[in-house]
């Protein structure tokens, strides 16, 4: 038995799990919120019970005390030693990771590398690191990066239609991006189909950021996010693919710098930008059944037709990803909006319904249940899952692999 | 009978084409080309014999006097009021116009205030009209918009997911274009399956230009190209869809404005941009099979690969529109690349085969002949046909219909 702590560091915070390995429990876990800010906020949950604590945390350094610390007080641990290693998620592992990879110098020095294609993630990740490897120096330190899983799409997918050395000079290419989850989910999918030597699966990862890939005998052959997580389907906040034009008319129109309007697509757009009521999908959900009653007659007309926008777009890809893989045995729902939006999984669905002869199963699909469920029905070709991603064991289990504990 | 004038006019080149209509014979045909330039160059087709005069054309109105004075002595026409009426070629009609419009002062205002969405095509089309009205004053003109065809597209499929004012304040949707080629061949395909009362159709318009429709009981519910022509498919030299957030960061990386970047994507990507070779097809495919023996090793495996990559993405947007429609009756190949470039054609149908259930006749697909043909065999599910485009028709027959002629 090995005690393994699986990290997502950003830039102002830390969530952790502490995994009992092989069992995969989770012993305990948190997140570190509000890193150098005035007021910091430390939430752990352990025994079932959930502790938060607010006091300033001024940088990661601290934030990895406090929670080593806490970890021994609260006799989490005996001693912090019987934490045997660290799994780090990366978010951009470009294209020098096929796989998970055991932390050197070398290792470290490609993240840094990458952060021009990462700037709010990578740099956050390496200091989350280097705190962890400060407290634990003796332990084995693996990164596990989004893009990993992506890796296996031939150029055919991963190139974009520009001139070619804009790919071998500056690294443009399609990356893909919630790897990690892809993978824990369409392995779970192909397990529950009874680990067929054929599989074709679409995994939807509908959270606030989203994408789909399509996955292929387990192998990633595409993947809806591009160079950067802005691309693909509409999300929350962003706006996904539009038309490449669309930035320099806006910039003149608006007078503002391609990055202003980048900000825009990024954080003002999406479901955000068409319904005027919030990137979340449950506000829009509310808004659309007037739910509390407060919505007005044009708010529930703007969630409606930005729900119906969301599923058209998200439709489309598994249109594409159907011809692509030639058929299709599943497809599957996963993350926040995934996981909890029947509605949303309601049209997506609707849309595909006539085409590929997929259908669900009305009741399964409207129950809220937890864990791995199937919610397609018995005339469905195709059959239709959701699957609460897990990527936090997907961390644990590839830094046992690689450290062979 | 009645003679009508097909004109499409570009910055600096005038095409036309006389008609007889309702026959639809085409009395003469031709182009004035570096119009504004040093030397200008005219020719014109009639009676089967093509003359060729070079001799500069300093504007539009030259332009016109000389096709005019043209069709006089050379005895096309009798006299100039032979001609009944002339049809004009618009590339944006931005949402003003769900048909082709009699031009009158507010038409002409509302194609000068849409010069904004399309600054290389409007004031053109413009400056060609204000020639050929002051030269026919006393007949019937009419404006047939590229975009027409594509005004029945609802919301759900027209709408980005950015902020809703970028509509609603500056008309940021999609508007698609080859509009006018696309009902042309839509047409076409309905009228070859027998008229049925239900049909899905995609149209592949690729030419230089590329575009796809999907064409559902003879309307229009989506279509391929955006806000502006870039959007989309792999072009000869258009990059079509890429990751929004490339543009701001090639600015940095370059150090270019975004309207350099743009042009980049607009001239120097596709095929052109991919293939280091060409963004004529006819160059990829001679590369390809290496048919003058001159191309390289290197050239031979960028060409097939830039062929791949084309096929890929068309593929791609085959799928979405086979989920849109809720299946798919037929597919159709025009224009220039869709026309004659059977090894693309056949590499798209291929991409398709095993989720479509989509085969070619490859005697038939590798035939070179003219007029509209059927090249899928008897096992596929779905027809596939290559139909000459005629765009100079629809106007004809739009300028006769809208004059009532």
């Amino acid at each position: 038995m090995s005690k393994v702590m699986a990290v997502n560091a950003g830039s102002s915070s830390l969530k952790f799990q502490l995994f009992e390995m092989p069992e995969e429990t989770v012993i305990c876990s948190g997140v570190l919120e509000r890193i150098g800010l005035e007021q910091g906020i430390f939430s752990i949950k352990y025994n079932g019970e959930k502790k938060v604590v607010e006091k300033p945390i001024p940088d990661h350094s601290v934030a990895v005390e406090m929670l080593l610390k806490a970890l021994v007080e609260e006799k989490i641990v005996e001693k912090l030693t019987d934490i045997e290693a660290v799994g780090h998620r990366v978010v951009q592992g470009g294209p020098y990771f096929k796989d998970s990879a055991v932390v050197d110098e070398d290792v470290v020095a490609k993240v840094e590398e990458l952060s021009e294609l990462a700037p709010l993630h990578n740099p956050a990740h390496l200091v989350g690191y280097r705190a962890f490897r400060e407290a634990l120096p003796n332990v084995g330190h693996v990164f596990v990066f989004d893009t990993s899983f992506h890796q296996t799409m031939d150029e055919e997918r991963f190139l974009y239609p520009l001139p070619y050395e804009f790919y071998t000079k500056y690294k443009v290419r399609k990356y893909g991006a919630h790897g990690t989850s892809h993978r824990y989910v369409s392995e779970q999918v192909n397990e529950l189909m009874g680990n067929p030597r054929h599989s074709r699966v679409i995994v939807c990862h509908l959270g606030n950021g989203a994408s789909l890939s399509a996955v292929q005998d387990g192998i990633c052959i595409d993947t809806s996010m591009g160079f950067t997580p802005l691309a693909g389907v509409m999300m929350g906040a962003r706006c996904g693919d539009v038309d490449p034009s669309i930035m320099p008319y806006l910039c003149k129109k608006l007078n503002k710098t391609p990055s202003e309007i980048l900000h825009i697509y990024n954080n003002e757009s999406g479901m955000k930008g068409v319904s005027g009521i919030s990137s979340d999908s449950r506000d829009i959900e509310n808004a659309l059944f007037n739910k509390d009653g407060k919505a007005t007659k044009e708010q529930s007309e703007r969630a409606l037709f930005t729900s119906l926008l969301y599923a058209r777009i998200v439709s489309k890809y598994i249109g594409e990803y159907f011809v692509e893989m030639g058929g299709l045995d599943a497809i599957a729902f996963t993350a926040g909006v995934g996981e909890n939006a029947a509605y949303l999984r309601r049209l997506i669905i609707d849309n595909c319904s006539r085409a590929l002869g997929v259908f669900l199963d009305e009741k399964a699909n409207a129950e809220r249940k937890s864990g791995n469920r199937l919610i397609s029905n018995q005339y469905s070709q195709i059959d239709v899952y959701v699957i609460p991603t897990n990527e936090e064991v997907m961390i644990a289990r590839d830094t046992v692999r690689l450290l062979n504990l």
